[in-house]
């Protein structure tokens, strides 16, 4: 393979600077999209009766070309292992596989729907493309305040597993509570405010206690929401200077200003 | 129709500056409130056994004004296609129309409900009169973060298609899970932290992923509202300066500045 | 009555800088709690059952001691219309009422849970003994932000109405969504996050909508708390001062400055 | 017993400064873990039906690792009863205690899963060996809002005996309300937003002030969120300076000054 098309085509389907490349990136997310919608339509039961085999036709098509995209993948970049064994690598091929083991084994069909994982794209070609600045600015702020978030989070897990147990030793293994991690799984439903009702106590002291889970659920969701908020406050701000005017001692400048705004006088002197 | 009278008619209809403009915006809105109470009542079973008479005979009359208001709308605007098209045009339409069709095919008589969408109208009469100032503050915030929150709620709902599809496929389609788009619905009502608990994860696995997606809807909620209140906070602060300097063009210049922070000019000669 | 005895009667009951009118509160609040524990227990029939007798005996009493304030109040006041039709007047007079009543009319017993609406007095006897200096700073808050989140309310129960009715005419009154005032309670329920999933929508339509409904209340949350937590920043800011010094032109000088922290100048020359 | 070695036990088992004390503690974290691990798989029925001798085995090795601990511990400390009586000892002497007890009454078993308090050491150990910088700052922000967020807590309490008295009333002995109690628990669920659904009101003066509690509930969780916000942001904001006016003694003056704001002396003599 010549070097030049290897290198052309490097360009198209791993950067997104040229008219080229942006375009593959649009046809790679709408045929994603496309994939996922069909995958959801073959789920439900009634469609997949009267328009089964449409479906298996377009999913055919498009296994077609996120099988050349993959070997067109592999051929354009140096070291092929590097795309082979990376995250979005592993989830190229099993967006295609799925439906050539199908062949074989038809019990596995179900799986080809782990090809919605592929929209995690989205984030990748956003990126690239830049066409959204203010996600950027979020991501910054959750990366800022991730490991306050993760100690917190840490702490939530600890609680659950306590008040987990406690739940179990109190309404006992004959009532919904009937282990250890399903106690924990339902302190976590209760903690999170979520709820579901499939599990509820029903002794007196059970109920006291998981009053004090939703109570302390209600009043910690403070936490996160405080530490996210003070980060994009802080990223708010506007610079200041840290000079001092040398004629008037006036402070508190904007950032990159030449004068004072006080008196006039050039700062830079 | 004589051009003073329509003059006349479109400052009543749709301005709020004359005494007459504000009573027709008050008697609107009492007007709209009453249809909406007697929609509501009717929809009632018992209700309308009862009252099933009188609750018509006044969604007749409300039906009468609303058609004349209707029409005073087309006849006295200048071009009467701008108000039959756009949105509140459509509404106002849809509000009588059902109400009148309900004589030929009988059937359709409970989309008459479609009028509680004149409700909106309310937003309007608000904007128009002012007479609640904080909505504009409200509206600004919840404008100024608008574009950051899209980001955030496309985000959120990626997420769910995943963590929906994974769910799918973890559960299977004999379970609550029957297929994708319903566990994509699941999703949602997980992570938003609802729960409503008609469908719920019976598998340790699934429940293992439900755990985890709760307590990202419980952490992540942090990231709208820290979006908001630093937007609130921002319009709080102490405002720059509009000036702009008379030699050099620079703005954004400190409140209460004297001297051009670029070229040193004075701001206010 | 001596005039002295009915001045010192109402410095008991109704001020609390003298001992015996702290005492007095305390006594009330202990009483309080007491027949509210009392109503409680009584309302479980398994205790009922048990200690039925003893609970009634213990009512009695109270209700006893409820009645002598209750004819204190009205003596030791010098126009007794003024509490005896004030809001804590008519809790007061609720609050023994029912147990002379259940007498003569047996059926109407349960009336005396009205009793914990006296629990209110506790917010009364609070600030009255500044005890908790932090309650002050919070009811500040929540009142300065108070019109806003009405407006916010407001504008949640619009959406509550419009989503409620749209969902009863996608649901259809055979579904659990059987008429407006349910559909609109079912938004509540969903749009807050709270979801009992006593009535959950089952048509693909329905669902897509109550995902809207769904993101749309976890979205907007961040409106309230936003609010609130831009309130009590600003409530935190030190003060700061506006005065320029004349020798220097330092600004952002401490709230009570004297002399100018960059030059020592006085600043009230 | 050398004082030596009673010293040398001390810093390993109490301090985190030496290798031997941080070991000690890694290894004691991952005891722990395992033993939580091993009580929750012997919880769940069908994995104790196959694996209940292992699983036992590793239960009274861990035992006996904790109970030799304990000894050490006691041992180590020159006042024993202060170790003895404290919060941790009680729970370490809880955590071996029912396993020793199980042979005599084989009833109480499932009391081992106390044991999972032993978790709490985790904080403990995170405090001393200081791994975790951002736990420190989550605690003092935690710490110095907590009376404020105690007196919303109890606000947020009383509002729920308040209105689960009034649901009792409103729906009645004969509905899922049966008692205050369990009426006051419901409207805990609901105004946390928990929303379990297994009791849910059917009248419609029970759904309409439901509504009102959901609306509630959902509007002043805005009240934790914005002090803890407010909290985090002041932590974060530019220290002011811890000088002292060696003239007047004034002290809180702002960040760089040369001059007492008060007496106008020269700080920086």
């Amino acid at each position: 393979m010549p070097k030049g098309f290897r290198n052309k085509l490097h360009e198209v389907i791993y950067e997104a600077d040229t008219p080229e490349g942006k375009l593959f990136d649009v046809i790679l997310l709408i045929l994603i999209l496309i994939s996922i919608i069909t995958v959801m339509l073959e789920s439900v039961a009634s469609i997949k009766l009267v328009y089964g085999k449409e479906l298996d036709i377009i999913e055919w098509i498009i296994t077609g070309f996120f099988t050349i995209e993959y070997i067109a993948r592999i051929i354009s970049v140096k070291k092929p292992a590097n795309y082979i064994f990376s995250f979005y690598g592993i989830i190229d091929l099993l967006s295609m596989l799925p439906k050539y083991i199908d062949v074989l084994f038809p019990g596995l069909a179900f799986l080809i729907s782990i090809r919605s994982l592929r929209l995690l794209r989205v984030f990748r070609i956003l990126k690239l493309g830049h066409f959204i600045g203010a996600s950027n600015q979020l991501y910054t702020a959750l990366k800022k305040s991730r490991i306050k978030i993760t100690v917190f989070l840490f702490g939530v897990i600890i609680i659950c597993v306590i008040m987990g147990t406690l739940m179990y030793i109190i309404e006992g293994p004959e009532s919904g509570f009937k282990n250890i991690p399903i106690s924990i799984y339902w302190t976590i439903v209760t903690l999170t405010t979520v709820g579901f009702g499939d599990i509820t106590p029903v002794t007196p002291l059970g109920q006291f206690l998981s009053a004090l889970i939703m109570i302390m659920g209600y009043g910690i969701i403070a936490v996160p929401t405080g530490l996210v908020t003070a980060q994009f406050m802080q990223d708010n701000k506007t610079p200041e200077n840290t000079q001092v005017c040398a004629v008037c001692n006036a402070d508190h400048h904007r950032d990159k200003a030449k004068y004072c705004y006080n008196c006039g006088a050039n700062l830079h002197q």
